[in-house]
């Protein structure tokens, strides 16, 4: 719940508001551990000195490690609301619109800083591995297939996610040459038609 | 080298030799340990433990944990070889060929167990991602595009491994549904031409 917590805290209370500019730098901080150092080699203790602060401020705003790892995964709300604008697309261009929101996406900094240390983290820890299927299943998933068919709906839905991860590792995480420096125009040319074919095209 | 090591020593010194043996033993306990725990939480005392060997002996097969890790994320042979063979097939028929020996691939239980580990290690390890990084451009991809036309194999080969890692995170690691529990056949039908469009069709 941080980003969206941060940001109601934020608009209720000011930018100037300590607990969300607090909550925002612990959280910053914890997801760069959790990606990088796993769930074992993450300690309040080690964010706290990290960030700066007494390790009981730490776990004044979080009460478990477990808590804030909740906190500092959860996708950020200008990513879902993103995604959901695409789903409004008319459907015979909506291949082309995802490809240009996953660009954008994975060219916003604070966007794709937050999804690149979700994915390092769900890479090794289950808890995380379980959010992101939860979430893929019961919102994303069902945002980009909104007016399909329903019977066949999750399952485009799940290749058009194949698809996109794929290519959001291989371009952006890895960045794996020729496709890390292809324009984005060219990209689109060359994607979207799978994109749009997994959406409305035949299948079988 | 630890896939290849192990296996040519098997060898030549037949299949009850001991240091083939162990080397396997350990290198499978580090695998789990750096896929799970990441780097800064696997430790050469703490896979000895898990072997259920001395220190010392760990130490005498692997000086370093660097050169642990080297031999874990070994990409293993019988899987490099089953791309190369579909790079053999005729380019008509090579999407639907790389789709059956992904599936392969992930149903085959050494194989799959090993390539699990190596993706959850790269996605917190820069030493594998590179690792994974190098592999994928000198070795994986140019055996996917052989036989393309030079200016654009590398391109095309790319979306290829984009379009197959997705799949295989989403289907076999994160086991996201309904992509999970199609059928091998309703799977190459769907996915197949994407490939094939890449090998071979028009991209731009």
């Amino acid at each position: 719940m941080t980003e969206e917590r941060t940001a109601s805290e934020k608009r209720s209370r000011g930018p100037r508001d300590e607990r969300g500019v607090m909550v925002a730098r612990i959280t910053q901080a914890a997801r760069a551990s959790f990606a990088h150092n796993g769930w074992a080699g993450t300690t309040l203790r080690g964010i706290a000195r990290e960030v700066g602060v007494d390790p009981a401020l730490v776990h004044y705003y979080f009460s478990s490690k477990e808590e804030l790892l909740d906190a500092s995964t959860n996708p950020p709300e200008a990513w879902i609301a993103s995604i959901q604008r695409t789903s409004t697309v008319a459907l015979e261009g909506r291949g082309e619109a995802i490809v240009r929101n996953v660009i954008w996406t994975w060219e916003h900094p604070e966007i794709s800083e937050v999804l690149r240390s979700i994915l390092l983290t769900a890479a090794h820890e289950p808890r995380t591995q379980e959010k992101l299927r939860t979430f893929l299943a019961a919102s994303l998933l069902p945002s980009i297939a909104e007016q399909l068919d329903d019977e066949e709906r999750l399952l485009r839905a799940s290749l058009v996610g194949s698809q996109v991860l794929g290519l959001a590792m291989l371009r952006y995480v890895w960045r794996i040459e020729p496709l890390a420096s292809v324009s984005d125009d060219e990209l689109v040319t060359m994607v979207a038609p799978t994109i749009q074919r997994y959406l409305s095209g035949s299948l079988r």
